[in-house]
């Protein structure tokens, strides 16, 4: 059951027993299960359970759990709105509940939408939307008092989201005042706050990063674990890695890696640097008002035996002097201790 | 006279005789002066001339020169039309002009405008506007064909657009097949095409630099004089620079920096490193798939008298061991001749 306001209601229409049914949804199990109430996939039978939660048929048969939010959890085909989804869509709004919506399709650009949500006063929320009123940095990104850490990494699509939660799992047992800072539609579905900022308009990566790390602060944040995007070396998305990375400002990085992994996209014309390199091409990439280094390599083994693994990270850590570790195989706990020293 | 169908009528309401009238009026007269027929400001007396072109006090009296584009050529008051202007750009559309804006007011999005332009057939570009259909880079920035060199920055509004202009033009003087690529509103009004990069989505930045230089091969260009923005240090801007670096993937930069500048943005939380290091920094910041370094170094000495500045320009060469020039002041012949080896 829900512990607060954020009552989710996952729309996982036609998907909700597909064991990859979504990085939305599983994220939200994983890292905010208190969060959820129930699940809708009409597709199911009568009394099914997901992954510990009540599936429904329908937003009526929601109801009884109180949900005060439906989240799209699912990529529908194309990532446009089908019919059979608009119809939960209206029912959603219909039953009174805000909408929260990660795909390239907006509601809140759709006049049916807005105009239902309008008449029973709810509100759309699209997460890959830029909010308004954006611009460049105030220098708040260096007066806050807060300590904030980074992931990077060698690629996209690594677990530096996944890194930044674990950590914040992490700090939060030990009794730090940790928050999770979400800078995509996924993780902005498991905190309910954020920005994508790689939907933001270039001028302003580095504002919108900085009024991140603000909000994280406001929300009692002294440790802020900011999701770090692409990798400075990626070719695409690179700018974006480094507004971020100029306009959050952290004290230190957490470095990501997959292990094994040669090329970035596993494409040959574009080698990754050895990780030692990669560490200390950061280090002096950093903004010059806020000197900082990477303090830990987070190894991704999901492709590894377990003793391959182990191997893995005691190779990392002999080849680049850093402490390493896969946060999601065997907890956290090093990378932390790496990090805490931070914390002054 | 206008040597082509870009026959530009500048208009420069109020301001035609300020010196500083306008950092894209002054650019177009400097680089492009032939294309430029008039310039307009209904201030001036009858038979004015300005930088050799004739003054004319309405649309109707620049007709006689043939004009094909109006071009907004000086900012206005808040960056916004007052009255006096919209009536100016009323009279061009209905003169059959097409129109050409800067600022960060769209005559694209503003809807008399819009209907008036279709009345007469006339198309409204805005500068800043993203174009549609931008995506991540497909490849072709690595196989054109084409030799790339990027101006790069200590730091913003230090003459990046400048040095890129005088590059092709020494360039051009040489009888290579050179091509000025621009990223910015004044750099497009001056070559009459580009993109205005830090308007686009980040996740596009390096997608659009990717079409840009695309496009200066499809004009025919062999050396692509791409124009730089920000800096990969700057604390606002290196998103958009650092997207552009791999999205135009250069085969290789000049260093602009202006001389004794210590501090980006003359902040002194932000100090510029020793021009060697940065020079050595964009080489490893550089596109795995297309390493890069830099060439030569353009030093701004303006606010040197011309002994300083020859010391100026000896010094940074003995420190860096790169070419180095003022290519403003002293002509870009040495830098050329620095990257002209590129060329294969």
């Amino acid at each position: 059951m829900a512990s607060n306001e954020r009552r989710l209601l996952i729309l996982a229409e036609g998907r909700s027993a597909d064991p990859h049914y979504g990085k939305t949804a599983r994220g939200v199990i994983r890292y905010r299960p208190e969060d959820i109430v129930a699940i809708l996939d009409t597709e199911r039978a009568d009394g099914d359970t997901q992954d510990g939660f009540p599936v429904v048929r329908s937003v009526e048969e929601a109801q009884q759990y109180g949900p005060t939010i439906a989240l799209v959890g699912v990529a529908t085909q194309g990532g446009r709105f089908p019919p059979k989804w608009r119809d939960l869509l209206k029912d959603s709004i219909r039953a009174g509940l805000d909408l929260e919506n990660g795909l390239h399709e907006f509601v809140s650009d759709d006049a049916e939408l807005v105009e239902l949500a309008r008449e029973h006063g709810v509100e759309l929320r699209d997460l890959r939307k830029a909010p308004p009123g954006l611009n460049v940095p105030t220098g708040a990104n260096l007066t806050h008092g807060a300590t904030v850490l980074l992931t990077v990494g060698s690629d996209c699509a690594i677990g530096k989201m996944t890194v930044s939660l674990e950590l914040d799992r992490e700090a939060r047992s030990r009794g730090i005042k940790s928050e999770f800072v979400p800078t995509g539609q996924t993780g902005m579905a498991i905190a309910g706050w954020g920005i994508s900022v790689d939907a933001v308009v270039s001028d302003f990566i580095a504002g919108a990063a900085e009024r991140l790390v603000v909000e994280g602060v406001g929300r009692g944040g002294e440790l802020l674990l900011v999701e770090g995007q692409g990798s400075i070396l990626h070719p695409f998305y690179s700018g974006v890695t480094l507004g971020l990375i100029h306009g959050s400002a952290p004290h230190g990085y957490v470095l990501c890696h997959k292990a094994g992994q040669l090329f970035v996209e596993d494409d040959e014309r574009f080698p990754i640097p050895p990780l030692g390199e990669l560490a200390d091409l950061h280090a002096r990439m950093s903004l010059l008002a806020r000197p900082a280094t990477v303090r830990a390599i987070a190894l991704n083994t999901r492709e590894l035996d377990e003793a391959a693994a182990r191997r893995a990270v005691e190779e990392t850590e002999a080849d680049t002097g850093l402490p390493t570790d896969d946060p999601v195989r065997f907890g956290a706990g090093k990378l932390v201790d790496a990090i805490e020293p931070l914390l002054g």
